[in-house]
């Protein structure tokens, strides 16, 4: 029986994949069979990447698998769980190469064996461009995942790690560190176990601080005071935007860094940056949730409300056209 | 706080969802929040159906919704499952309009209703043509789900419903009844349920008979012959094929019939029957697994090896190009 080229395909994208932990049935048969850990909630998160929207052709075919997976990592991490399960769905130009192909495969394989993740299904399929939609599931004990919704006025919002350097490592001639950032995002998800249970809610940096705030306080059913002159900066951040007019545009406004926003009580502060040290991630404070509606920025003295919220993935693929890269 | 055009369509598309069983958290955080059926386990497969290859812009938005999910609940029929979350990643260009896309959603909640299916998650955005793949989750009784590994030399195989209407119905000017094959599947849910327990092994029909046997082999280590004599036709579908050369090509490897194939002993042969009676669901014996390798077609008394095996997805578009529409 011959083996057309989607099932050859198929099998050279999925050899890295190993089956691991509560896997009953992995890729292979019509649906994967999966045994959720007893006593926990089973989480579930789908996030796609598209060629020319979310990544362009000076990713390496292992960063793009890297950050199809890490994305959606990430969003575990925002509920403080565990990812176990991953399924990818693949489209590709029929003239894209196996052997590129099969590196993308090594790309999420390398993810998810460094995030315990295994990597139980998925589809291959003809497309004009290439788009990797991936699934994960993940599992917290029953009960506990950190939701966006838990938020009150007067808890304090932190942030991890440094904001802004992944939109400014999607240009031309970026350094190594603000590049690898954009590239290869790793979630922080040890950070999300440490706040479970500690934090009043999280969600992770995907769409911008302001954009992914805005997300929290609706959720929350507050607004929010942020201070522009609090917000954690690398050095590669400041040097790249030094003399600019607006040095803060990517770190309040640019997309993908894959940091976890908080809010927490006051009480319970010094518990947070505890656990936060224990797992040895940064954390700062950028401001504090208020009364709703509406955040405002604390800058040069004054309250303000902010022009941009954020980065908008249809907005910018419209502006740029579909291969030109993002905002 | 401007909303963006992203969060918009997000809003307008997932509208006719309802939250339903065992959903603690659905759509709006970073993760949904699930809570599995005790003493069952999980099961979860992903599909994908991309324009120009698995659907045309003469589908109505209604029908390419409810397409994108009819696929993934037939996967699930055929574990013996009960489907119960779907998580849905939809790409678009971004100059689709609003109304359309929400109607597209419309269709994916009126086949989710019918099949007492939950979205519970998804995620939006741009590319250069439409895509939707859905994640499905699903639920069996404890090491209870239908496997394509179990079959052995000597079970019966059979199939549901009549075979090729669906690739018929792709063609211009296909009567009705071929055309709601192609358009608006209907999984066998109720047989896959009614099944398992009884058969030996099960795939749907996606890619054609010929081709998912083949799968269904390989994995349960047999071949098997095909009397093509046997095969359920509509009427419909004869009357499109009388004449032909090959009236059986689309019986034998046309796809997306989503009927199931089934192997099973033939001592257990009546209790099936009876089961899918009960169900009122046709079932044709079609063959039966022998000893690997191979598979074999039986036609006008001869003992034939298969030309083609079925439809691939990738090669399709390859020689049609994108909006060139299916083999």
């Amino acid at each position: 029986m011959t083996r057309p080229g989607e099932f050859e395909l198929i099998e050279r994208f999925t050899r890295p994949f190993t089956p691991g932990e509560g896997v009953e049935v992995g890729i292979g048969d019509d649906a994967a069979v999966l045994r959720p850990p007893a006593g926990h909630d089973l989480l579930a998160t789908v996030d796609a990447l598209v060629e020319g929207v979310h990544f362009t052709r000076s990713f390496t075919p292992e960063e793009i698998g890297w950050k199809s997976l890490a994305v959606n990592i990430s969003d575990l991490a925002a509920m403080g769980a565990r990812p176990l399960w991953a399924l990818v769905a693949l489209a590709t130009p029929p003239s894209a190469r196996p052997g590129w192909l099969a590196r993308i495969g090594r790309g999420i394989a390398s993810c998810a064996e460094r995030h315990g993740v295994s990597v139980v299904g998925g589809n291959v399929t003809a497309a004009s461009e290439l788009s990797i939609a991936v699934t994960l599931l993940g599992a917290v004990r029953r009960g506990r995942a950190l939701l966006r919704t838990g938020g009150q006025p007067g808890d304090l919002l932190l942030v991890s790690g440094t904001l802004g350097d992944a939109a400014l490592g999607i240009r031309p001639g970026a350094p190594a560190s603000l590049r690898a950032r954009q590239r290869r995002p790793v979630p922080r998800l040890e950070l999300g176990w440490a706040a479970a249970g500690i934090a009043s809610a999280a969600i992770d940096l995907s769409d911008g601080l302001l954009q992914d705030l805005g997300h929290l306080c609706e959720a929350s059913g507050t607004g929010a005071h942020v201070d522009a002159g609090c917000l954690p900066l690398s050095a590669a951040y400041r040097a790249q935007t030094q003399g600019r007019r607006d040095p803060l545009a990517e770190a309040l406004s640019g997309g993908e860094d894959y940091e976890l926003l908080l809010s927490v009580a006051p009480s319970r502060l010094a518990r947070l940056r505890a656990a936060a040290r224990r797992v040895g991630t940064p954390l700062t404070v950028v401001g504090v949730l208020v009364p709703p509606p509406g955040i405002r920025l604390l800058r040069d003295g004054r309250l303000l409300r902010p022009r941009r919220t954020g980065h908008d993935h249809l907005r910018s693929a419209r502006i740029l056209g579909r291969r030109g890269g993002r905002a």
